[in-house]
């Protein structure tokens, strides 16, 4: 049938969506999330339909991922059929009773997916079946196998390839920007990509960005590493693996990850890593709560490795609090800065070492971690990390007092002395994100105390930084509501963890960081 | 923050959905599907937000379903701040993660979702997650009564209440229009809300409305239902349980349908009905293949009567061809009309009478199949139809040839003589689609012979009737690739069944009319 088209001069976030009228969309026998094929001068597309009843009759509404493939002007007459729904619709369905998919089903599915073939429902349908059927290692390797096809590679031509990636949840975690310096300065080769902040106050793309530019292309990661061997770059527009990047947008809002492990493994086989450390931070504040399920999580990371052709090992790592005291992006790079230049937080440098010193031994390095520490101590690693911020495009000589600080401040005191006892991650990220991180860079919590410390009443617990005065307020009203620092003597007087029915804050604490 | 609204001419099929490019979304700390609280003039919506590119900074866009409640015109500012995902999100999570849901938590899915509270991705995942995890009893029950206390009731003051419904699936069954009057005829109220087609060649709405109108308001049911005991309406827009006309959107791209149950006895409670008898087709070409399932259903139907306070019994009825010979809107209720007048087919009055029967038994007449017989042989059934045609507002004097049929027909013949060894249902319903059915009335198919009628080679086996010659010629076409009915001497000599590798048509098989 023949129909005009009405541009919406709008996109649809990459959806294929048409609008009809009832009228019309029943004169086609199209209900709300049907296919319909639009032709236009030998130019076709595939869209979904949604119902507008006061849109007019006999038109076709097209958001501008429609209009710009077909090159429809407004006004125009398009041809419009009915279409089946995907193939792989079926392999959805599959998936939704319980049936293991096909390799070949599998490719098809993120085929359509990165081709936006499959509608909101209909991947929500496939993450939410996914969560509850569970996939087989087969099915997980063949799915990350995909994704990397389904996307664009880092061909560096070079071996070994190393990489590190956290699991996430750690606020404070600034881990990489010591770890890349110490692997690229002891002479190898480490294109690290990271995520912005999604659910947290920081990303490690967040954090660099204080120090230097992050948003590279291929080439310019190519030419970056060729110089320097390393970089610290945001993965995010690289299209590595583009199906999981949309399969994120479904994740996020449903709280739940079963893709966890092809995520995070396909977009290391896309940059072409050999050898790879996973940190599994584990503990009641972060994703993995206990020992035993960080070991679960390892094997199967260390099997996914191995079928992609990675050499991937594991460390589980404290996560009751965070890492080191600064938690926001400018905040943890000015942390960090300091710790390559010799004065940092000892866990952060223990953890950073430890990591870096695993990697070194996978690639025929003996004492790992005594090698990590002396790059570190000896100030190769401060002077590499120089080299790859000027790589990036950043000031080399930046000291740590040029990095910008939110300049409005307000201190949270003990109102009981004694110890620390208790350190809430997720609160601590909560205030950093009213007080505006990630967005607004400078602002974030600096902690002046950690688990174990000793304090009188009254002292300061921890410093809250932001750039306007509003997010100051409620950043603080929000640290009264949910204290993240529990003082006292000893723990068996503190035996009351919470009352019941209570006042409960749920803002966002699903960890979603890749 | 402010931001000055920009309004999109359009309505989002009635979604709350605001527009953010990327850098106005993340000044608010806002991704994708996250929400926010619009506020204007005192007014306050909860939106859902859709990141879109290219979309002016410091805008947000709203549809139409927030433009006119809020009332805000194109350009002036509005409040837009982050708000939090709906409680009920988390009890959708728990059904995810297969824990039981409680009375309130319900309740309170069910309020979001009329409330379009609850995005496209939550719904499919709790849709999916229902599916995958099942409802206890219990839940189904809840999930019922909270259904019909999120809509409109049918307040009669009458009891009892018949009513009928069939699971579906069975191209032709116009049970309904002989049923009704039967009933009414015999001094019962049973005020009939039906569907439209959504997957099938006619719901009974569209073959009701060849013979008057049927899209009344509940005021009007009740006038109709006053004057002549029953009535024949559509119940689409009756708002009944809207709850589940925005599950049925979900389920219907998804092709799963774990709501059946809550959603028509919801219906049925709404409408007062106090004693129902459920139709369920049994057999290879419908919903339900076995008798065995065909028990277990029934047997749940009549435990959710019970806890929602209806007498519920069940009729597993042989569902391996369609019922009569008529297919399509205006084919079967001249079909039917023939029928009440004296004239039709056998299987037609035979299922009929013998639901009848049923409900007559529960509500206290005896040997009910007879007395259904006699009414409808005795004309009285016949009257009542008319009755209730012209209380509806259409003709009472109508005449079988007085219902308009499509004008184009062709007919498809026998290939081979013998006896009909199979009638395939599906395929039957999509030549049916194919001709125009059931958005062009008089469109559809005529069967000339039913399983085991003897034919000799080139004796037609159906005609296809349509409006237009391209749908005629489509559904001719169609024929060829999914022959219907398969003919021979005996069944064993046709042991296969299908060749494979071999082309498979897939049209939407799956069956969602409620």
């Amino acid at each position: 049938m023949k129909f005009k088209a009405r541009l919406l001069d709008i996109q649809a976030g990459g959806r294929r969506i048409a609008i009809l009228d009832d009228e019309t969309a029943s004169l086609l026998g199209a209900h709300s999330s049907d296919r319909v094929k639009i032709t236009y001068k030998n130019h076709q597309i595939i869209a979904i339909v949604n119902i507008a009843s006061n849109f007019p009759h006999n038109y076709i509404g097209v958001y501008e991922e429609i209009s710009k493939t077909l090159g429809i002007r407004d006004e125009e007459q398009v041809e419009v059929q009915p279409a089946q729904a995907p193939e792989s619709l079926r392999y959805v369905q599959k998936k939704i009773r319980g049936e293991r998919l096909r390799e070949s089903e599998i490719k098809a599915i993120v085929k359509d997916v990165v081709e936006r073939h499959l509608s909101d429902i209909e991947l929500a349908s496939f993450v939410t079946a996914l969560y509850v059927r569970g996939l087989s290692m087969s099915e997980i390797e063949v799915l990350s196998r995909a994704m990397v096809e389904s996307g664009k590679t880092l061909n560096l031509k070079k071996s070994p390839i190393l990489d590190k990636h956290s699991i996430g949840g750690m606020p404070g975690d600034k881990t990489t920007i010591l770890l890349v310096p110490i692997i690229a300065a002891a002479g190898f080769i480490i294109p690290k990509t990271s995520s912005r902040a999604i659910t947290s106050p920081a990303g490690t793309a967040d954090r660099v960005e204080t120090l230097c530019p992050v948003n590279l292309t291929i080439e310019e990661i190519k030419e970056v590493v060729n110089k320097t061997n390393g970089c610290m770059a945001w993965g995010g527009a690289l299209e590595l693996a583009p199906a999981d990047d949309l399969f994120i947008q479904i994740e996020y809002p449903l709280e739940i990850d079963p893709l966890l492990l092809p995520s995070i493994m396909s977009k290391k086989k896309a940059i072409g890593a050999t050898h790879i450390v996973i940190d599994i931070p584990t503990g009641r504040g972060v994703k993995i709560k206990t020992i035993g399920e960080a070991h679960t999580l390892a094997y199967d990371f260390m099997d996914l490795g191995k079928r992609l052709g990675i050499n991937a090992q594991c460390a589980v790592t404290f996560g009751e609090q965070p890492l080191g005291y600064a938690i926001g992006p400018a905040l943890e790079a000015k942390e960090a800065l300091n710790a390559i230049m010799g004065n940092g937080p000892a866990d952060l440098k223990e953890k950073t070492t430890n990591i870096a010193g695993i990697l070194l031994e996978m690639v025929g390095i003996e004492n790992g971690k005594k090698k990590a520490e002396d790059i570190l101590q000896s100030g190769k690693a401060e002077r590499k990390l120089r080299e790859i911020i000027e790589a990036q495009g950043g000031e080399p000589k930046i000291m740590p007092d040029d990095i910008k600080i939110g300049d409005k401040k307000a201190e949270v005191t003990a109102e009981e002395g004694g110890r620390v006892l208790w350190i809430n991650n997720e609160s601590i990220a909560q205030i950093a994100r009213e007080a505006g991180a990630p967005k607004e860079k400078g602002s974030g919590v600096i902690l002046k105390v950690k688990l174990g410390d000793k304090l009188g009443k009254g002292e300061v617990l921890f410093e809250i930084y932001a750039e306007r005065n509003t997010k100051l307020e409620a950043a603080t009203e929000l640290a009264k509501k949910i204290p993240p620092i529990g003082t006292g003597e000893k723990l068996e007087e503190k035996m009351l963890i919470d009352r019941i029915p209570t006042k409960i804050i749920h803002k966002k604490a699903f960890t979603l960081e890749r």
